[in-house]
């Protein structure tokens, strides 16, 4: 029995490196019931180790608004204040996560939703504001590696809401882009990690407005010059500083592509690929 | 490394039976602000395994007359249709469970928060309605004792939100008192578990409205006695159907008393004891 505690104690990386898939969706199939069913369906068949990480959607915001929580943005970027914490928790952690743990379930997939609070496995401080103030944001500060690494050997997948704590009591909302790449850069040193950006486009596109634009493969100086051409749009581009900082702390690739086509980009067959070389 | 995944797969008592707390909450805790936070650091506080089980509050009441959802009760018992099952996956899995595990958390216990749909923890299916349709509401099918013991194995502490699934990819509202009741007695097999209902009042009175008439202790044909005379409320009556399915299924014993007073429920120096004797 003395085995059955040990495990969650000691993190160390398997004699053989198991791979790891990582897939990260956004709102977009979140809000289509269809897109989003379809999309589960194509996740539980990934064979091996894998997390999701979802976003949320325009659900929140629908809930904010029924409930007369004014919803503030700055910069585009929404206001984090205690009542649309409160929201956030409920929609994301709430209606979305589980939502998905029974649709993952229904197709053979055994799944556990979590947020970062859950066993301490994402902690995170309130962002400080220097000139904005996001409310309650949170700034990751730690992944506990050894925490996933024991669901996924028992051979449970992971479903993770964008949602983090502090330790002292209190939630956080959190960037999903940013919590996929603090987990794949920290599982990287157990698992040879994939990270999967999904969204509504193909990948990173030459032409923002034409689909059929897909840049293959982008590595660091071939992302420096996209950037100094400005063909990288404003959009894209944190999920390419958090693709670049995850493949520097370790994961093996990071592609950027249409979550309807989520088989093929994990075959490599579709998006944007992210790697050193 | 193979007994890591191994030791999820096999369901065996441990050498010694060592002991369980199992505590189930209701609204009247989670709805006090105060209350509830001085709750958490009681609960925090038990030594070894245990899990918390808690039910919902007024805010599912709240946020569903804020969307305009209205609330049927039908003899008291609330409908659970599409629209209401949602609010209660935002209210109990979100919001309730995620700001108990922040709670907990920050009392340096490490728990983790699921729902039944978590790792098929409690399956259930939609009860069959003869002459009320209740809507989305669970009656439990199985407890899988194996993946609670691994967490509590590890030393996390379980929170549960009373959502349940029928691996259709349905969540289910179902009673957190039943939870409660099935899981300790699932558990009964490998631990000894004592399972204790937290409520406003100090156990159960022979006199409903005076808190000093606690009967101390109950058994099965005590139980009958108490019944024939009428000193049961209604109201009482299926947390003492619980408690008895419970003892006969194994738990060592049911204890029923104040949230207030959860060290002395846990010393047995406060509350009303239910047991086989």
């Amino acid at each position: 029995m003395g085995c059955a505690g040990g495990i969650f104690k000691y993190l160390k990386p398997a004699a053989v490196m198991e791979t790891l898939t990582i897939v990260k969706i956004g709102g977009n199939i979140i809000d289509d019931e269809k897109k989003l069913s379809s999309f589960l369906e194509s996740f539980a068949s990934i064979q091996g180790n894998k997390i999701l990480i979802h976003g949320g959607g325009k659900l929140a915001t629908t809930v904010a608004e029924a409930l007369g929580i004014p919803q503030l943005l700055i910069d585009g970027r929404r206001i984090t204040d205690s009542q649309t914490l409160k929201v956030i928790t409920m929609v994301y952690a709430g209606y979305i996560n589980k939502n998905i743990i029974a649709g993952l379930q229904a197709n053979g997939c055994n799944a556990i939703g979590l947020t970062g609070a859950d066993a301490n496995m994402v902690q995170a401080h309130k962002r400080a504001h220097l000139q904005t103030d996001y409310g309650f944001v949170g700034d990751i500060d730690s992944v506990n590696a050894g925490f996933i690494q024991n669901l996924l050997q028992a051979k449970y997948s992971l479903v993770i809401a964008p949602v983090t704590h502090d330790m002292k009591g209190v939630l956080l909302n959190t960037n999903a882009d940013t919590i996929a790449q603090a987990i794949a850069s920290a599982m990287s040193e157990i698992y040879q990690v994939e990270l999967i950006y999904c969204f509504e486009k193909n990948g990173v596109l030459l032409d923002a407005g034409d689909d059929s634009t897909v840049i293959r493969k982008i590595n660091k100086s071939g992302y420096d010059e996209l950037k100094q051409k400005n063909i990288i749009s404003a959009g894209m581009m944190p999920k390419l500083e958090n693709a670049f900082a995850a493949i520097d702390k370790g994961v093996s690739k990071v592609i950027i592509g249409n979550a309807a086509y989520l088989q093929d980009l994990i075959l490599h067959h579709s998006g944007t690929i992210i790697e050193n070389e």
